[in-house]
């Protein structure tokens, strides 16, 4: 016997509250609630299973406003507790269509000249903005020369299945692009596994006649993203080390955000790779220097004792908002020395540029596609993936969208959204010539207007375990291809020399229906399984 | 982009409190401490990346009391945040030890009559206590007769430290033995391995002069207890299979305590094994029925539909604490029926009962040992590592020791320990004869008096991570070495027939200097790894 009993108190506990993550993705607290029980009771054991599994394989969520000195509570991240239908014809459509999907990327941050006309008004409008602090450290690289040629990115293609009659067909449509800092990974491959591990239980408890009628493991998809991710970042690592033969260990720094809530997401991946450190935003400067030939050099011990490392690649999971490059912190300083250095980066600054949604808006235009895909078989395809979007800029086509949006009979079917890169801070439907009012007309250049994917309706209702309660009813799903490629720019023309390009895996989030955002780490979006069908 | 920016709001907060694990072992409330930052400022990077290392394997504690209907916060177990020096050839010696501590306990687990009489005044003088509710399920166990005769325990037998003189020579001293419900084995595994990572970054950040003379990773020993738990299981699984071939699926069921805060240390198991239930002490006459063979029967789904499987063996990690013995929760019923059952039990009613102080005491009494272990060739090697204990009961010797016991100038290097198994509850020195002034003298002998352990002067001060803060300084360690055996015990006689019998694993915890309790769970040990010098 080394444990003692733990059953709860016997007295009401009215003091203490449980931390939580609000819906502002900050921790809050809540009061407990004596209503909880009855809402489990219809499923204790599946409930507590996962509750177990996710605290045990540490797919966790950290309670920083709670940390204190010797420890951090954690809480697990949001789960489907049920993997979710997904065609499986679309699933293997949408990983086929991942390395056109990167090369078209690619080649956008490339052409330079289209890439400034689609971020001009973005740029010339706010100088202290996200794009054109980018755009500016792009400038300065330039000027400079570059170093090295070789960039890498690890991205995500966001789909969401698009009801295309009354009779259940679909098609594939693509949300967004993140070119830059994809989370959701590792979390992604913890509750794959977890899905097999309760199917499997599953299965072995049915009497052997029900067995073949229920859904079997190869209908969800394997999924090793973190190894995945290991290796790419790995095949850079090993460019490098080829490149610059001069004895000095090398490493991969992995700039992260300071008081990170979501290091599940990153630490897997530092763990799987031979020396990886990470180093916090604010802190690059004073940890990372630039040697004498643009080597990024890094001391992990921070005392002057012990080996100084060659920084190899730079990977990013910081440096996305506007703030990072604030004068306070020298945030564009920042991002400038990575950027001049001879480290490969993962993804390079154009790279990143990409990822904002008015250059997925200029890439939907007619013959765009056509330009940067010349010899793809894949254009048609990746073509149909595409919704409806349109700019909200000074141009005439623009001009007259504006006019269009404002009513509230077409806006209904649409969603604004800011011209930044990744999820967030859109507006739907009905709630957009309102916003719009309210907002200078000189700033609507910065929203692109898309139209809403409307998904089939589905059949099976859902059961999510998020933040806030255990959620019961429709659901609506998103499939992320993970993609990872490996280039070499071009001194002149557009040709950029592909070293890797492929799909690597996969994350699938799921949200009740009639929530219109799918962040997870904002308490909505739950980490799932595609059930393959 | 997919992760807001999550730097802590910068309003003051002074309404959420931090969950955290007080001195009882229950989760407590305590407000945030603005000084923690100081605290730790002097090793930010190793307590950052501990506490990560913690949240991302799961090496965690629930706090049972935030739990809500859909999630439950955690924290990180105790740990040290360097290995702590052990002499490598005592940490071998104790490993080599563990078949015969084994089979002591296994013997005199069969002696029956010797039982008797070490637990006799016991049994009779709390007839609704633990050891007479264990020994009044043997009883009716005896009766009924057996069904099974092969039983397994997983045991563990805990050591400290003996200063045997000032130069700094120290010899082995056994605290106690676990025959019941031993806990500890995955958290150990996981803080070894965390340890191993912390290593390896260091020496590879060290310059290659310095790698030399610093510890190296073969002075960390290899743990793989989860994996030997799981084959240790699996051995007595098997064993059952082959007994009885009826076509019925099998499972290992896993007795555990409702709400339990620790099962970072018993889902590891689980998930190893290929067919392993929970079920929790409360509901096992409700989950788990007796068949006409005595067959333990067990349907997983609960609900009538799916697999019915028989028990193959019962692992408790529950029933150690009197209170689950009550009437009110049917308690010795739940006992009974599982010792009835023809399941092999991990371990069975007589290998717990050998688990309580006072029989560790009538080992240590002379001849004892040479009675039950007559051929091994260790016996001295295994009297070494006992230590000075006295009964307090009613025979002559032990009135003389109670009234020895109660001068303060004699109690001063003694621990008073009541008559249970496992730790806790302890007296120490000074503290003896007012506590047992207070006692009835009638109840005197459920305790026993044993030497105090004096370990030696540490000379590396330690720095610990406990719920409460960064402790740094002299620290002592406890190493627990885990053993497995199997058994048959024999019809008439004193020979059981011995069918495994092993060290397979280890623990080690270390507390601050001066602190009396190794309890992990009650916030005072901290799980750590042995240097081996």
């Amino acid at each position: 016997m080394t444990q003692p009993s733990y059953a709860p108190s016997p007295e009401p506990h009215t003091e203490p509250v449980m931390p939580g993550l609000g819906s502002d993705g900050h921790a809050v607290a809540a009061g407990l609630n004596d209503d909880d029980e009855d809402e489990e009771s219809t499923h204790p054991r599946l409930v507590s299973d996962i509750k177990d599994y996710l605290l045990t394989h540490g797919h966790l969520l950290k309670l920083v406003r709670f940390e204190t000195a010797s420890r951090v509570p954690a809480a697990g991240v949001n789960v489907s507790c049920h993997p979710t239908r997904f065609p499986r014809h679309l699933f293997t459509h949408a990983k086929s269509l991942q390395p056109s999907m990167n090369e078209l990327y690619i080649r956008a941050s490339i052409d330079e000249n289209w890439l400034y006309n689609v971020l001009k008004q973005e740029i010339e409008s706010d100088p202290v903005g996200l794009v054109a602090s980018l755009w500016d450290v792009w400038v300065k690289c330039r000027e400079a020369g570059t170093l090295q040629r070789v960039a890498c990115g690890i991205v995500r293609s966001d789909y969401m299945l698009l009801a295309t009659d009354d009779k259940g067909d679909v098609s594939l449509k693509q949300v967004e692009m993140n070119t830059f800092s994809a989370a959701g990974a590792c979390h992604a491959e913890g509750v794959a596994s977890m899905h097999r591990w309760l199917m499997r239980r599953r299965l072995a408890e049915m009497d052997d006649a029900d067995t073949s009628i229920q859904p079997q493991l190869g209908d969800l998809p394997s999924n090793a993203n973190t190894a995945s991710i290991v290796a790419s970042l790995s095949a850079a690592h090993n460019i490098y080390q080829r490149q610059f033969l001069n004895g000095r260990p090398k490493c991969i720094i992995m700039i992260v955000q300071p008081e990170n809530f979501n290091i599940a997401d990153e630490r897997p991946i530092e763990y799987g790779l031979f020396a990886c450190y990470r180093c916090e935003w604010r802190d690059v400067l004073a940890r990372i220097h630039l040697g004498p030939d643009r080597e990024l050099l890094f001391q992990p011990s921070g005392s002057g004792e012990g080996k100084t490392f060659e920084v190899s690649v730079v990977y990013y999971r910081a440096g996305y908002d506007a703030e990072e490059y604030s004068e306070g912190i020298g945030g564009r300083g920042i991002r400038l020395m990575l950027e001049l250095s001879r480290a490969i980066k993962c993804p390079d600054v154009k790279m990143h540029l990409v990822g904002m949604k008015s250059v997925q808006c200029a890439l939907a235009t007619p013959r765009v596609l056509e330009r940067f895909l010349p010899d793809s078989r894949h254009v048609d395809e990746v073509k149909e993936t595409f919704v409806e979007m349109h700019a909200l800029d000074s141009s005439p086509a623009g001009l007259e969208m504006r006019k269009w949006a404002t009513n509230p009979e077409n806006a209904v079917n649409f969603v604004l959204k800011p011209n930044l890169e990744g999820g967030g801070h859109n507006i739907f439907g009905k709630d957009i010539p309102t916003f719009l009012s309210e907002v200078p007309a000189k700033e609507w250049h910065r929203y692109t207007l898309m139209r809403l994917i409307t998904p089939p309706a589905g059949t099976d209702p859902g059961m999510l375990l998020t933040s806030e309660e255990v959620y019961e009813g429709p659901v609506v799903s998103e499939l992320g291809v993970l993609g990872f490629a490996m280039w070499r720019v071009p001194i002149q023309g557009s040709e950029p020399e592909i070293l890797k390009n492929e799909a690597i895996g996969w994350t699938y989030k799921t949200k009740p229906e009639g929530v219109d955002e799918m962040s997870v780490v904002k308490g909505y979006g739950c980490f799932d399984c595609p059930l393959l069908t």
